[in-house]
């Protein structure tokens, strides 16, 4: 068959069966105010959505885009009630995001998981397989390796020898687990992730470096997630550990030895190198970078871009690199774009102010007897 | 067998056939001066170049290189036709790079594509294949997936449930679509890209964070380039779409529900926080990072490394953290060297003022009755 | 079988037989003081460690955690040999970093390699295969690769058609060569890391850009490694060079027709743009960014998250965005937060000082005859 051009697909939604706003509103216990019948397939922001969608609007900037917008129903905030607009069906809410988040698993398509191990996939004689494991196809699991219940490996996954991974965990395809990692309960690792290299470590040899023998695990706590290509390299002398519920974003390095609380949100791309601590709470935003052998306090943020080089008390919030308290870093790029205008006039007085010195100078001197 | 080192490999090229200065010179419809039996075999710099390499002198500044260059053939502009220097061979022509262009196919060996499934590949039964599509070792297509005419998978590329791609797009090895990703005519994945993950979108909760479902597209136009190991999320509540023609480099991460237009030109190691637009033919440089929730207007270029806190207007340059107008960044960087030379003395002159204004106002007070 | 929860795993160490402080200290020639039938399995950090793992003193800011470490065995520096501490045993030695990296290897399990091709291997039939090459499960040899002697691909690693790998060679699960790379001896591609593909090179055209054919080589020198998940391309015009005995860390971007010299150490997340070259011996810090078309001199350092967009001399240390010397950006960073204090003082005296010069200036005009 020949395939022209691809087939056209509605925005959003992963193509279930619609929903009328009458069955929105009942089920977020929201207003309805217009026509219970009209159907949607998807969800998209106002000035995008077509009739087929819902939409939601939250906050005042966006109400222009609330008059003109095709979207089919619209979730709302009290305020709005009465606002003109084009949508077919609007339903009054306290929290339209809230709500919203209820509706959107029936937009939500999850290809679904059979138990069973793929044809293909190579599985060690002695790895121990917990109940209802799925591996699908081409993945492989090494010698000695252990997956608790219902662990489910996308295609190509991969789990080196004496892995552990704890139970309802989850690697998508191509996620790749160094030997001897050890995985919590519900670990995410999402395409292309790897845990548990051996990290940057060598020493000085005359002719070049020697590699260090990294025998520190790579430890991720139950409930732990790790975006696309991101890496977590294993210990050299101590583990590198990641605590529980701690959501890391793609791209991201973390060095060996590192040591990360619970609770944390890691954005993308950002980098923390060797043996550095970060407490439980702390938010890094993206392409922060951490040097080694720091302490990121308890609930500390990092702005994005951010490069830390010192430690960073608790509960504050730094940025700029090097990075300062986040209040200073503002006043100081404040000053320096009002200096740029003074720095020439700021130069002709202190040359003026140095040649009067002199001259008092001099005259001083002069004046001796 | 055994192979001691492995075996001498002439720079450049693929390998194919010798080319005759000549024949070269036919070609690119430039003059040959010289011997135009000299035969290249590949291309490489003027300094670096051997006796059966091409090369080219198009600025002044490597006019020095072509003195002492060993390359066989060399393609240069007028201004150069009387220089002197080693080459067997010069070819005068008015674009020197263009002609190189017009050149280098005949040393690019491309491996050929062979329509057909390999047999080890996994394609699920409902599956709809286009006309002469190429599916390599170990490919996985999911159920519902759709490939247009001519598409090619590398292997252990893997194409999830429900995604759509268009006629002649090519998946590189082991680059992964997440399920209901779509991709348009002619787009290429590079090793390792991923795209239509569920982006990094969470809601706190008692104990912890909540995945915001995702239900939003991930939507490729025509001619996209996604480079190595780059990463394009899914929309959470709207679409993630990149417009026709845009290229990306390696290591990028575009977040969930951002859009970008036609014709932009994005480098390596750039990333994009959720819902941000760029609009058509913006140029992101190496690095550079753009927060959420913006608007990078038609045509702007953001340098490398810079960091976007704000909105920026069509057009302009901008740089540096937080990014401004490349010139203001300029002019302030320049006045803060400046200014490291000038600090001391001018906290002495504004204390000294300081304390003669005390001076003054205390003499004023003594002053009065 | 049901698993409920991972099994509990000692600290570090890859679960080898137990290790005595006596055969430690006969190892390292130390001197023991303490228990000498004190076990060890693994090692860790003073203030992690259980009583069966070693760890190690070498700095007095570290004392405290030895005063209350669980350790079982330390190896410890002569300043320490009457120190405080509740571990079992003790060992005094002249270096005890030194120390621990000759113990390191008896708790560090290196799962082993099998000569021998996988069933489940994809090798071309006219691929040249050295002595005692180990290719894993789903591994691909393209059409004409040639692999030195006791070359090792691991799972999923793809070798494209033509490529040349070097003795000893090891890529690590999914890494990939696109075809025509030509990798030295010895060399390491980790997880995920791509060398050789087409770099981010076009051309404008009427209506987009078109790709400039890459007919330059990737070429790794022997010793190299390069990190899990990083990239480099191969050449455009010229060649893509990494000397020998360079490391590489994970997630970093090297373009088109740079050079890299030999010895190098380039932390993760570094990005070099196209052609530019990186003499022996140079030091590239996390995130760190270098233009195209640069030279970084021999041995010179460049900062993490330093931005280099000129050349930079041998030997010497920059930092910063734009990047400069070191030193001066560090005056600049203090000189400008010692100026945010400054700033409105300083406007306030050039306002008073220009407009008395106005009156001055006005003054004199007015006294003119």
């Amino acid at each position: 068959m020949s395939l022209g051009a691809a087939p056209v697909v509605v925005n959003g939604g992963d193509g279930l069966a619609p929903v009328t706003a009458a069955a929105i509103a009942a089920l977020v216990g929201g207003e309805l105010i217009g026509d219970g019948t009209a159907e949607v397939v998807g969800v998209a922001a106002l000035d995008r959505a077509a009739p087929d969608q819902l939409s939601l609007l939250a906050h005042a900037r966006y109400a222009n885009w609330f008059r003109s917008s095709r979207a089919g129903v619209v979730l709302l905030g009290e305020p709005f009630r009465e606002l003109p607009g084009a949508p077919t069906a609007r339903i009054v809410v306290k929290a339209p995001m809230e709500a919203l988040l209820a509706v959107l698993p029936r937009f939500h398509r999850t290809p679904g998981r059979t138990a069973g191990v793929h044809p293909t996939a190579v599985v060690a004689a002695d790895a121990v397989l917990g109940a209802d494991v799925t591996i699908e196809a081409f993945a492989v699991v090494g010698a000695g390796a252990v997956l608790g219940d219902r662990v489910w490996l996308g295609p190509h996954a991969v789990v080196g020898d004496g892995c552990v991974l704890g139970a309802d965990t989850r690697l998508h395809a191509r996620a790749t687990c160094y030997p001897f990692a050890e995985l919590g309960a519900r670990v995410v690792l999402h395409s292309g992730a790897q845990v548990g290299r051996e990290g940057f470590g060598w020493v000085p040899r005359p002719g070049g470096v020697q590699r260090i023998p990294h025998v520190g695990r790579c430890v991720l706590g139950d409930d732990v997630e790790i975006g696309a290509n991101s890496c977590v390299d294993r210990g050299s002398i101590d583990d590198t550990i990641i605590g529980a519920g701690t959501k890391v974003d793609s791209l991201v390095q973390i060095a060996h030895n590192v040591r990360i609380g619970r609770g944390c949100m890691i954005a993308s791309q950002v980098g923390v190198a060797g043996s550095s601590r970060i407490e439980d709470g702390v938010q890094l935003g993206g392409q922060a970078g951490l040097a080694g052998h720091l302490v990121i306090g308890k609930g500390a943020t990092i702005a994005a871009q951010g490069g830390v080089v010192g430690d960073v008390p608790a509960g504050e919030v730094w940025s700029g690199y090097p990075a300062r308290p986040h209040r200073e870093q503002l006043r100081a790029s404040a000053a320096l774009h009002r200096l740029a205008a003074l720095i020439r006039p700021l130069e002709q007085l202190l040359a003026r102010q140095s040649s009067s010195d002199d001259a008092r100078r001099d005259g001083g001197t002069e004046g001796r007897p």
